[in-house]
């Protein structure tokens, strides 16, 4: 991985002058800028049973399930107060997230989703810093907005989707 | 699972009246209350090139490690603009991730956290409605507030950490 951030950009040494050595949360200091962590996506074999679950047990603010017919799975919101859960259907014959559930029958997590300011930039800088992306090519996703999957290869074992602010 | 939120605190019934069918985010409307997203917990096999990965990569504000000799981890944190991804990495002999790295030695998500205002009464609602705890006794965590962690039985096959806010 090449370093490219100048040393003036260097979190460490920002941090080291302003905040005693505790990090300084939400700052962006460069390269592709990532900002929100848009959702976690968990997928589940039981939609009815996980809607059950996060509205009346753990008492968060869970939408209407919603069919994505051009994706392959119906979704569900599940509302925090800073971000969201996004819980995953398998929805058709040809579900993205069939093989997943049936790798792990009871669920599990299946992506986390970032936003970038500029999601044809942030492929352009990945590429570069040779990141494997599954497509480079931003398709428009879920939310009606372009996104992009990072490889888990690249990514510490963690699938990643970009999406576009 | 029991349902026991009454209609009047139904989310859906709320949101048909107020957003047409759009998800009001961050409405708490009962049981444990869970409110904001602490954080990701990524366990990974190479703490500096993870490092190097959020904060020169992707842009983020990333802190230096501190050893939690308790926990047996060691913990980075990368600063997002609504909450934070904490980096895992084994500390000492019987760290509590070194299964999760051999069953995955590319790394992945190990947990996710989760705020409640009250955690002792958390334990109690949830040990009603059978959610399997860990250790339903709240032990203090890494941040040095009181924490539970949920069975990934009971969370489709997540393990989720409750943290006291």
């Amino acid at each position: 991985m090449i370093r490219y951030t100048s040393k003036l950009f260097n979190s460490n040494s920002i941090r080291s002058f302003t905040t005693n050595n505790n990090s300084k949360i939400g700052q962006i200091i460069g390269s592709i800028g990532v900002g929100k962590l848009n959702h976690v996506a968990i997928a589940v074999p039981n939609l009815k049973e996980s809607m059950d679950l996060y509205r009346n047990v753990l008492g968060a603010d869970v939408s209407e399930p919603a069919d994505q017919i051009e994706h392959g799975v119906t979704t569900v919101f599940v509302g925090l107060e800073n971000t969201k859960i996004e819980l995953l259907y398998p929805l058709g014959d040809k579900s993205p997230i069939e093989k997943f559930l049936q790798k792990n029958p009871a669920g599990g997590i299946h992506h986390i989703c970032l936003e970038v300011d500029d999601i044809y930039k942030a492929v352009d800088t990945l590429l570069k810093e040779n990141v494997k992306i599954i497509d480079p090519k931003p398709k428009i996703g879920a939310h009606g907005k372009p996104v992009v999957f990072l490889h888990p290869k690249s990514m510490n074992g963690v699938l990643v989707e970009l999406e576009q602010k």
